[in-house]
């Protein structure tokens, strides 16, 4: 069960073939415009009918295509070859359902052919079924970002056991990394017996450096999955969230600083290393927020699954060696 | 500056006026089938025509439509009137942009007309228009969910400057917030300094709680948003999610003490007061998770603003107040 749920984290390989219609309007190249619209009363045009026909050669490779559109502004004797567009992209039916809602989103189609590995035309995608991938896709990326497996029904119909099995997975798992984040504590337990008020500062470092963290993962798991970052442009981003986590870590540890004086109840050298503590733990967090989903992409995982709750888990682990570091030579613990 | 970040958090309120079609092909009611392809020829059809002819009366009224399927197929003679369907849905202009995709993704349209007040025909939306609103739509919800102001292009092209003003207005309020949590922890200073191995566990059960918190909140955020889950369902919704709670509670409980027990290292009454919290943490974080948001509709804001982060920082000073509760009672410290 549980290798079961795992496996569901590769990426989604729901093929194009699976909500492509079968029965695309396919004429000949050497049909009139009159005959090709007399023809299509002969036939009956399909239900599902959007505006494209498709033109095919005898082998039914696809030649192009005729809008609805020019097939009633084309003088009735025109030849379909002498009107005929290009399709803005061809699709194959194992062709991930991903790619046809990226070309159609991309292209502003509202109809893409698809043919088999010969260019013969063996159906369409239409818009309705795009969107409805389109949700799909998204839902399921929420779902994985938030350390659940994607579920398949709706929420209210979705029953209490199966929302448990997609929660607890990634709960366990999670539950159990964070026992390192204890071992490190455990680790500088003397340090912490001495300076007992450095804990008060343990739930403000882990959850700013999981927020950061979630920040930036969730930015460049979007950007990966729109497209608008490809796993070659790893470096551009990783200096681009060096710079952000800088200017952020910097701020927060400006304000936090300020008001630790302000409020005057906690000795100088506690608030420097909280303050410090707050500036490496920014940066690493926003770093590794950005560098483990482009390492998924790479290793051809869903980058989702690189989301806030392992970061944080990570950030965690990294800010509390940080800061204890940080005490310890401040506090000459 | 910050207001301004603020006010983006409400509610998206871009109307469907600003991605319609004004342009759409409208006919009499009186014309027949091949007087209409006629027309159709002389006026020009519009360069983003789709599939449907709308049917107005000398007011421009909406009467019905004609798909472009049923004036080829219909006989020449037959008057439009006399096999016109009604739109399966009619938008208005100051209707948001998520309600044009929401109609057209429930009823498999690809196009659907936009009537005013007068249900005069003023535009039509696409579905090329209405993917792209999808696609802004769930990136806005994953930015807001992950504690961003949203941004307007994509990330490569975005300064760091704009990084860094859309992330640091929810870091700096989330870390003054989490200063409640140090002010727990500070409460119960003595509690901690008399069992310091109290400390180990606090990330832990911080985590647990926000990565529950997440789940739910995520899920409830998503179904709230594609309409799956109504803000009336708050009660359905909070039974399940107390269900799912306790089962992911007692789970994560009986896991961890187990592994406390096997490992030997931790006194008996610690590890029953840190499975306790857990199961405490996990229901009440499942709870917050599913309320906020409806809450957050019902007040007409953004749900996607309730999710893991704000969350998060609640859920941790709830569990901390618990377990040190809890471990007072059990510890008698």
């Amino acid at each position: 069960m549980m290798m079961n749920r795992m496996n569901t984290n590769a990426i989604r390989t729901q093929r194009v073939e699976e909500i492509m219609s079968r029965e695309p309007l396919a004429l000949s190249p050497m049909m009139r415009a009159g005959e090709a619209l007399a023809r299509l009363r002969q036939v009956g045009v399909p239900r599902d009918f959007m505006a494209n026909c498709y033109v095919v050669d005898e082998r039914f490779c696809l030649l192009g295509l005729v809008t609805v559109r020019d097939l009633i502004m084309a003088p009735t004797g025109k030849r379909l070859d002498q009107f005929m567009a290009q399709p803005a992209a061809r699709l194959h039916p194992e062709d991930d359902q991903e790619r046809a809602v990226e070309e159609m989103d991309r292209l502003d189609q509202v109809e893409l052919p698809v043919v088999d590995e010969q260019d013969r035309l063996v159906g369409t995608v239409t818009a309705d079924d795009a969107m409805d991938v389109m949700q799909a896709e998204a839902t399921e990326d929420m779902e994985r970002m938030a350390a659940m497996a994607p579920s398949e029904r709706p929420y209210l119909r979705t029953r209490v056991w199966d929302l448990y099995r997609s929660r607890i997975f990634w709960l366990l798992l999670l539950m159990l990394s964070a026992a390192f984040t204890g071992a490190i504590i455990t680790h500088f337990e003397n340090a912490l017996a001495a300076q007992v008020v450095l804990t008060a500062f343990i739930p403000m470092l882990m959850d700013t450096g999981g927020n950061c963290g979630s920040q930036s993962s969730v930015t460049v798991i979007r950007g990966l999955s729109l497209g608008e970052i490809k796993s070659g442009d790893w470096l551009r981003v990783m200096w681009k969230e060096l710079q952000v986590g800088l200017l952020c870590g910097g701020t927060l540890a400006a304000v936090n600083m300020a008001r630790l004086c302000l409020l005057g109840s906690t000795d100088f050298p506690v608030a420097l290393a909280v303050s410090l503590t707050l500036i490496v733990t920014v940066t690493c967090a926003k770093l590794l927020g950005c560098c483990l989903p482009i390492l998924a992409s790479r290793m051809r995982l869903d980058p989702a699954v690189m989301a806030s709750p392992l970061i944080t888990t990570i950030a965690d682990a990294v800010s509390l060696v940080v800061y204890f570091r940080i005490a310890v030579c401040l506090l000459k613990l």
